[in-house]
């Protein structure tokens, strides 16, 4: 399975520059999964809700329209994050777009700093969803930190964890060796690059996306400031293995009764 | 507060020789809070249940007295760990020693490899003893690759989480940045070095023992194969401190009702 992680630059507030940026990227290599970074039809320093409601997008509306015929066209799954409106409210959303059609959507449950002002804390859980076999989680940048959000994924049997991202600091790329390695499965995690002012802060997003295998090994990995669409060949079926030794198991060897919640 | 870590050979079967070297690092240096190396007044590497029963320790016994006696001359508290015999049965067990005289077990809960042929799965849980104000975490190991035991121990206020270690690969280390980073706690992992044999495996230990801080920082750390006693100054009220910044809180951002036991 050709795994892709697109690192670009959105422009806050250009969705159809963004979208042509997305096109074009994606079909210069062969992928099976493409995942995106967060936020990456609309940018992400929203200066407020207004702003966001403004470019935000409904299941069923344009950009979904977008993203599903990329799919249709590349013959893969896309994985990409958007400004949610649902009846009336505003979600950090991701979705699982397929090229036979089906949208599948996170919402993002750790929302981070003044999203708190623009967007509702995500109401989906983590999910799951098989594609082709593949047993695809999500999960939307910050949701990082919190080391439920990954295993709550690996224990709902996730091969690959998608991880669209706008980080600002690079304790996430580190941290991922880890949960790849704890949990057992891949990690694809695309971060955005580049700068974001408005009237509260400058952000500058932290890039380096990268790729982690079952084992926690760096199979792809970028600098903190290019854009680029690189693809790399994993075996999802070897997150299945979660054999440490022959006496030791990942999961099997969890003692739940013993862990405060 | 000053917090040491100790980083040597124990020789397997030894007990005397042991707890000798133990002594002798102790005493050179001022420390509040030692932490010595899991099974450190025994080695690791038993062939067998009865090999490890002949030099297993019981509370009250004279390892405890040699331990609580090195606790009142240096007039700090130590956390070492030893096989416990209770009774009749073994378990690789870690206590925190006060120079008042009390003795706190923690008994590890994830057994590794062929430890699961000599001792009983721990059965004390995930505690956090207060001791001088500061409340002092305790995990074994193995316990490190399953994000539950940290996360128990933090939920539970533990400022500083003692980890006595008998490692043989390098993952836990860099972990332990991700470990402090998602909770907040300062971590002392006091790993052994060299090599032991028996008639299963030879195994050599990894060493590298280190104190992280409250935001991930490597504070403390060895090499590979050094013996050494140093010791850290550290705050363990900043480990109280959980915002990440004026709109994020570790652990009042958790979202418990959508996280996957």
């Amino acid at each position: 399975m050709k795994v892709g992680i697109l690192q670009f630059r959105p422009v806050l507030g250009d969705k159809s520059k963004n979208l042509k940026t997305i096109g074009r990227f994606l079909r210069r290599r062969k992928f099976d999964l493409a995942v995106l970074p967060e936020l990456c039809s609309s940018g992400y320093n929203f200066s407020s809700k207004e702003e966001a409601f403004d470019i935000a997008d409904k299941k069923g509306g344009e950009t979904f329209s977008f993203i599903e015929e990329l799919a249709v066209k590349t013959g893969g799954a896309i994985v990409w994050g958007f400004p949610e409106l649902s009846r009336g409210k505003l979600f950090n959303s991701a979705a699982l777009t397929t090229p036979e059609g089906d949208h599948h959507i996170y919402r993002k449950t750790h929302l981070f700093y003044r999203e708190k002002f623009i967007f509702e804390p995500g109401n989906s859980g983590f999910k799951v969803f098989k594609w082709r076999g593949v047993r695809i989680g999500l999960m939307i940048c910050f949701d990082w930190i919190f080391p439920e959000a990954a295993r709550s994924l690996a224990i709902k049997k996730a091969q690959i964890i998608c991880h669209p991202s706008n980080l600002v600091m690079e304790y996430c790329q580190d941290a991922h060796v880890t949960r790849s390695l704890e949990n057992g499965v891949f990690i694809a995690m695309a971060n955005r690059s580049g700068l974001e002012k408005n009237r509260f802060a400058d952000l500058s997003f932290s890039g380096r996306s990268q790729v982690t295998d079952n084992r926690g090994g760096r199979i792809l990995s970028y600098t903190a400031s290019e854009e680029r669409f690189g693809v790399v060949k994993i075996k999802p079926e070897l997150a299945d293995i979660k054999d440490v030794n022959e006496f030791n198991n990942l999961f099997g060897d969890r003692r739940v009764d013993l862990y405060q919640a």
